[in-house]
């Protein structure tokens, strides 16, 4: 079988065209989980794994395999003018290993005037504000990851449009929904130090994402939706600073939820990440408090810790580990999720 | 991380193997559309929007994006004794702005004995006939595309296999699908002028499509089949003449289906496409008559009407813009759609 | 439209990273195939096709077309200290002349503790006994192939991991699946002969996949599966010898399956392959006996005989073709099936 070989990093330039670039490459990880919410957290098909709740026919396990890979595809070209352009995509694993997942794409075109992008991506408020720094090789359930309202991951239903404005150090950042609402954002950066601040209004009847969790070992991707009858808002602001190979980073949001039982959900959250040569170091501790309408319901909070760590191998390869714990006043324990394994980049 | 970095239209030639070229490309577009039919057109999770009907709880807007991104692929190669081969495939967009297509793909080999090629291809009707002259961003809903009742949009069943021959300007054309039919085709074509004509055959009991609306913006794809108990039949002509820059083309095609209400459908058109430097613009009207075996049931006659421009920027960006309005006699109102919004090919 | 232009077998070496190599390629075919069980077996929508029962409404075929297209992918690199890691994928048709089917990937690491591989991947068992030869175009129902308990094939719950050492011609493997169980296995090969032996154990209450027909025309995917209640466990073993461009291969294994009315599964067979300059040869014999626990119930033998001739035209194109036949003592008729045509490789 005679097959393509290719070097990254290797430039092919053709003569005589104005001439698109196309970049190949992927990220992917394979290791073990370790789950623990006082009982086995990962669904097994294997009947003599203890059964949760007992009698109930339904196997967990403490224990899984955690895996994915991703294909990363890049092009981009440059008109007679000087407008570059190109689209982006990524081949996620379809395999039996992960479950059907299909790929996110995206289309932009930038000039003078800012850049115009459309597709399966992050809104304003995700673009300016981001996530506290994340933990793990599977990121452990991602809770770390701010809650945005407007965006790919929020709002599956259409394209995204967002238009960004860049100039020495401010980014200004407008996003728009096919059917979902709008958010707008801006945010200011050095070498030391970042603030951003966003606001996010969600059509009515939309339908508002909470929490996205997708990497939690075998047991799949479990979201945790709410439909907004009257729309929903959400101003958030974050702020960073980088001082001797260490970042810290703080986040607050309130939403507001209208036409519900909820008054207001607050997020807020610190996170840590440091850098010693191969080696680098993350933490965050991020909540959410649920506030209630009715008289005599007492706040909901959501609380969760994660620390990671992390070692360069050079190449692409790293050795990577985490640990998280997640717990809700509403849940009977705590949940516990550990992982350790390679993660490869090329 | 590291990446393959490669440029458009470099040939790496390797010595020593018989070697198997792929060319890697793609094309895309994003934009807003505007629909009218004399209510909003596109679905909407807004319950701000207006329901259609009144009081229905069904909401739908007047606007909406569009988006699309392709990445196509294709190997080809030589056996010892010259015969080409190769494949061609199109990664069609999985993600969550387009809805899941998967990928078309077929296999080709060609020597001087002519061409086969099997997989999810164009019948032999559509390879010699074609469709008329297209508009705006998106297709506007592809109004003017023929009818064609054996191919891989028409039957999804199973890969078709198609055998052409080409000689001097003539092009013989033999499709046949896994179990629906089978259609045969002749064009002759000169820089001036172009005829061809086709009959296509369909089996007892396959299914007729009539209609595969698939790029009304969020409105997602609508096909309009027919199941023929008896069998249905085709034969289709067209005709076009270049001159000046300027393509003129005429189709017009009379479908049978046997065993259903319908005596025949009438599908007839006629198209111009014309190239000013860097601007084109085209144009078309086509029309589908619906005969009624049923004495004194009235024919129903659909017809739509098209026109677009487009700018070349360069590079493989361009703008692009269109309108089509489509009636029918049995329908309302027509409907009226328009989109605006830049194209890329890499 | 510019695209990018690539010839196999070219390598193209950065300078001044340590680079990951992907490689790109591709296999697949296109034919025609027969089938007959003393009636025609290919389902079809003609309706003028023979209906089997007679005057069940569904229409059967003794002729289809055989069409797959894969396209492959594999990236490389190395990290500082010189171990090596990447990742394969298999981008399968996921066009309608073959319905979904994802992609299969799996990530590896490998130095001098041997090679540790997981995703969509083979289990041990499977990785040191393997198949017997196959023939035809399509596989023709791939009845060449072993029965294995634990695999992505056989599993595809969740990720399989596999642990290889191989030193001087000694392999030794050990899977493990996500939750269904484990295998292990060692081989030793030289030139002239192989040996290997693997035994599997299931998890209570996994799935056990006993065959997995997916190539039989267009009748798609037909696995028969049984869930063990109680563990299922196999040992197999598999001998070869190679002489004069001819390649001997035999396979016995017993699976036991605990809590059933099977008592055991008992499969063995024998195949050759023969190379003659371009033209090849290929035949196997193959046979799975089930023995029931409950007295007087008689065993259920199925067998399975093939033989596949193939012509390499070079360059990556062959012709195939192959003939297969398949009995069971509860079968009121052997299924034949035929197949013929070209296939590709890239």
């Amino acid at each position: 079988m005679k097959k393509i070989l290719l070097a990254s990093t290797a430039l092919i330039v053709s003569a005589g065209f104005a001439s698109a670039e196309v970049v190949i490459g992927g990220d992917g990880y394979m290791g073990v989980a370790y789950g623990d919410n006082g009982n086995p957290i990962f669904a097994t098909t294997d009947t003599s794994a203890d059964q949760v709740p007992a009698g109930s026919g339904n196997n967990f396990s403490n224990y899984s395999f955690v895996y994915d890979l991703d294909v990363d595809f890049k092009a981009s070209g440059t008109s007679d003018s000087g407008l570059t352009f190109g689209a982006a995509g990524d081949f996620d694993d379809l395999g039996a290993s992960q479950g059907a997942r299909g790929w996110d794409n995206s289309i932009f075109i930038s000039g003078d005037f800012g850049t115009l992008t459309m597709g399966d991506i992050d809104g304003a408020a995700e673009n300016v504000i981001g996530d506290l720094a994340g933990v793990g090789l599977s990121g452990l359930g991602d809770f770390n990851e701010n809650i945005f309202l407007i965006g790919a991951g929020a709002q599956p239903a259409g394209p995204v449009a967002r238009y960004d404005y860049a100039i020495s150090g401010l980014t200004l950042s407008l996003g728009l929904s096919d059917d979902s609402g709008y958010n707008i954002g801006a945010s200011y950066a050095t070498d030391l130090f970042s603030v951003g601040l966003a606001y996010e209004d969600v059509a009515d009847g939309a339908t508002v994402t909470l929490f996205d969790i997708d990497a939690l070992g075998s047991t799949g991707s479990t979201a945790i939706t709410a439909t907004a009858p009257n729309g929903a808002s959400q101003i958030i602001g974050a702020a960073s600073v980088t001082f001797a190979n260490v970042t810290l980073k703080g986040v607050y949001g309130q939403i507001d939820v209208d036409g519900t039982t909820v008054d207001t959900f607050d997020q807020y959250g610190v996170s840590a990440a440091a850098a010693f040569g191969a080696a680098s170091v993350s933490a965050f501790y991020r909540a959410v408090t649920t506030d209630f309408k009715v008289a005599g319901t007492p706040d909901n909070d959501f609380e969760a810790y994660g620390l990671g760590v992390a070692y360069d191998l050079g190449g692409g390869l790293a050795l990577e580990a985490g640990v998280a714990q997640a717990d809700s006043d509403r849940a009977a324990n705590a949940l516990t999720v550990a992982d350790f394994g390679v993660s490869i980049d090329f």
